[in-house]
């Protein structure tokens, strides 16, 4: 049945690879760890999700998210705006004065790069992008050697904002649908769901189709909790460890879940990556190994 | 807030608009009733869904399917392989008398076309075609002019088989996340969920990542009951109609939603669509109504 292939993917053979850009960054180090001041545990009802913070990429955001997560902020908030295939959207009350106390942020949509900056290529060509690949665990488009961003996929955290650029406070959305990626470089992404996207998947969808009865804002899912993972005790803690995208390991899978050499291939796709449908790898270390 | 522009996108100005191909099949009318020989009512544990089957495009396998909806085949099966972000599976328990007691299907991924065939285009160069579009509410993709076929999407639903072109039998899947292109042409599409995804994405994982306990098969989820919606009592229906992509209204909106005119795109993005990123709207008719 399909996809017993992600088992035999598993089982790669050693081969020589020379990565197009990016070979001096290369690592032998599959598994990386994640730093736990940009780490966030998230508790809905249902479950535990764990975020990895993109500090490298979007500072100010960051620096804004975790300030608002030490302070207990999104505690007792809840996602107020759920639209099945598109995003779940948290944040407090619209209007209040916790919501009002938050300044604005300028936006952190993409940032510039010079001829020495690389990433692991994924695929020229493709539809929104002249290049997309990854970085430290995320997807990211550039369209020439002069800028690059952080591209939306599902598991995406990104501030929302108004329709002016520089809107963004305090709320925030995850993407749980095909990847909205029109939404590139005019949002600020600054994290990715590394553990628990079911449970994103599992937040109540608060958008109705035409004809059905509005939910009722009591059903909105509530954030129980949301922390830094630093600040957890140690025994709660969810460790995580995630594929190493800079890593010889990784550009190998890529060539190989472009070439589809399994058999259930019997016909072969085109020989291209969606940089949205290459999944990164978590583990999870159990908590009596830290 | 991000997405506000869905409401206003509704507000459409009427102008003209040329379609560049199909334009003889342009209806006035904006919502189709579905078929209910061939709309399936799936109930889970946790909610109902239903599936709009696509006989114009996969005979045999509606055929197929729809027999062993009508004698309950699927009653009580599991989805016993769920992957986040991939596919949630089903079907009987591998190599019962069950399982085996259904013959195998010649695949049907793609279809011959000729120079009168067409659809509602929506986008050229993508990443895995040279053409997609939509036709009665199902996308496709096209290579020239010679052939075409249903595109994996979320809320695709299309029917597992082993390594051989032509093995399914009776295992199907919904797609849960990026579309998995990569699997057109080589899976046979059959349907579409038009009501309920959310419930669809809230079917319990069966995979873990390393490091997890393996999920035990008594928590997976199990299908209640699937029938063909003409056998469900008149006032159990749930009668769905979804969006007419062969109407103008449906081609102004593709058109608008590539324009993103929205004062929320304070910088235009590509003006470029994944056709699995356009929603064909459904709603929801009263049962009063009947």
């Amino acid at each position: 049945m399909i996809y017993s292939i992600s088992r035999k993917l598993l089982i790669l053979t050693s081969f020589m690879f020379i990565s197009a850009c990016g070979a001096d960054d290369v690592s032998d180090q599959q598994w990386r760890a994640l730093d736990l001041n940009n780490t966030v545990l998230l508790t809905l009802p249902h479950g535990s999700v764990v975020i990895e913070l993109a500090p490298q990429f979007s500072p100010k955001h960051v620096e804004r998210f975790s300030a608002l997560v030490k302070k207990s902020f999104y505690d007792d908030t809840k996602f107020y705006r759920v639209i099945d295939g598109f995003v779940a959207q948290a944040g407090p009350k619209d209007g209040t004065d916790k919501d009002k106390s938050v300044p604005l942020l300028a936006i952190e949509g993409q940032f510039s790069t010079d001829k020495n900056w690389s990433f692991t290529q994924v695929q020229t060509k493709d539809l929104f992008a002249s290049k997309t690949g990854f970085k430290a665990g995320f997807a990211l488009a550039s369209d020439n050697n002069t800028s690059a961003w952080l591209t939306h996929c599902p598991g995406t955290l990104a501030m929302a904002r108004s329709n002016e650029a520089d809107s963004a406070s305090s709320h925030f959305y995850f993407v749980i649908g095909q990847a909205p990626r029109y939404l590139d470089k005019i949002m600020t992404i600054f994290g990715r769901v590394v553990y628990g996207m079911e449970h994103i998947q599992a937040i109540k969808r608060t958008s109705v189709v035409e004809g059905e009865y509005a939910v009722d804002s009591r059903e909105h899912t509530p954030i129980i909790s949301m922390k830094l993972m630093i600040d957890v005790p140690k025994n709660e803690r969810i460790i995580i460890e995630v594929e190493n995208t800079e890593s010889t390991g990784f550009t190998e899978r890529l060539v190989k879940r472009r070439a589809r050499e399994n058999e259930f291939f019997y016909k072969k796709p085109p020989p291209v990556l969606d940089v949205c449908q290459v999944p990164i790898r978590s583990r999870f270390i159990r908590n009596n190994k830290i």
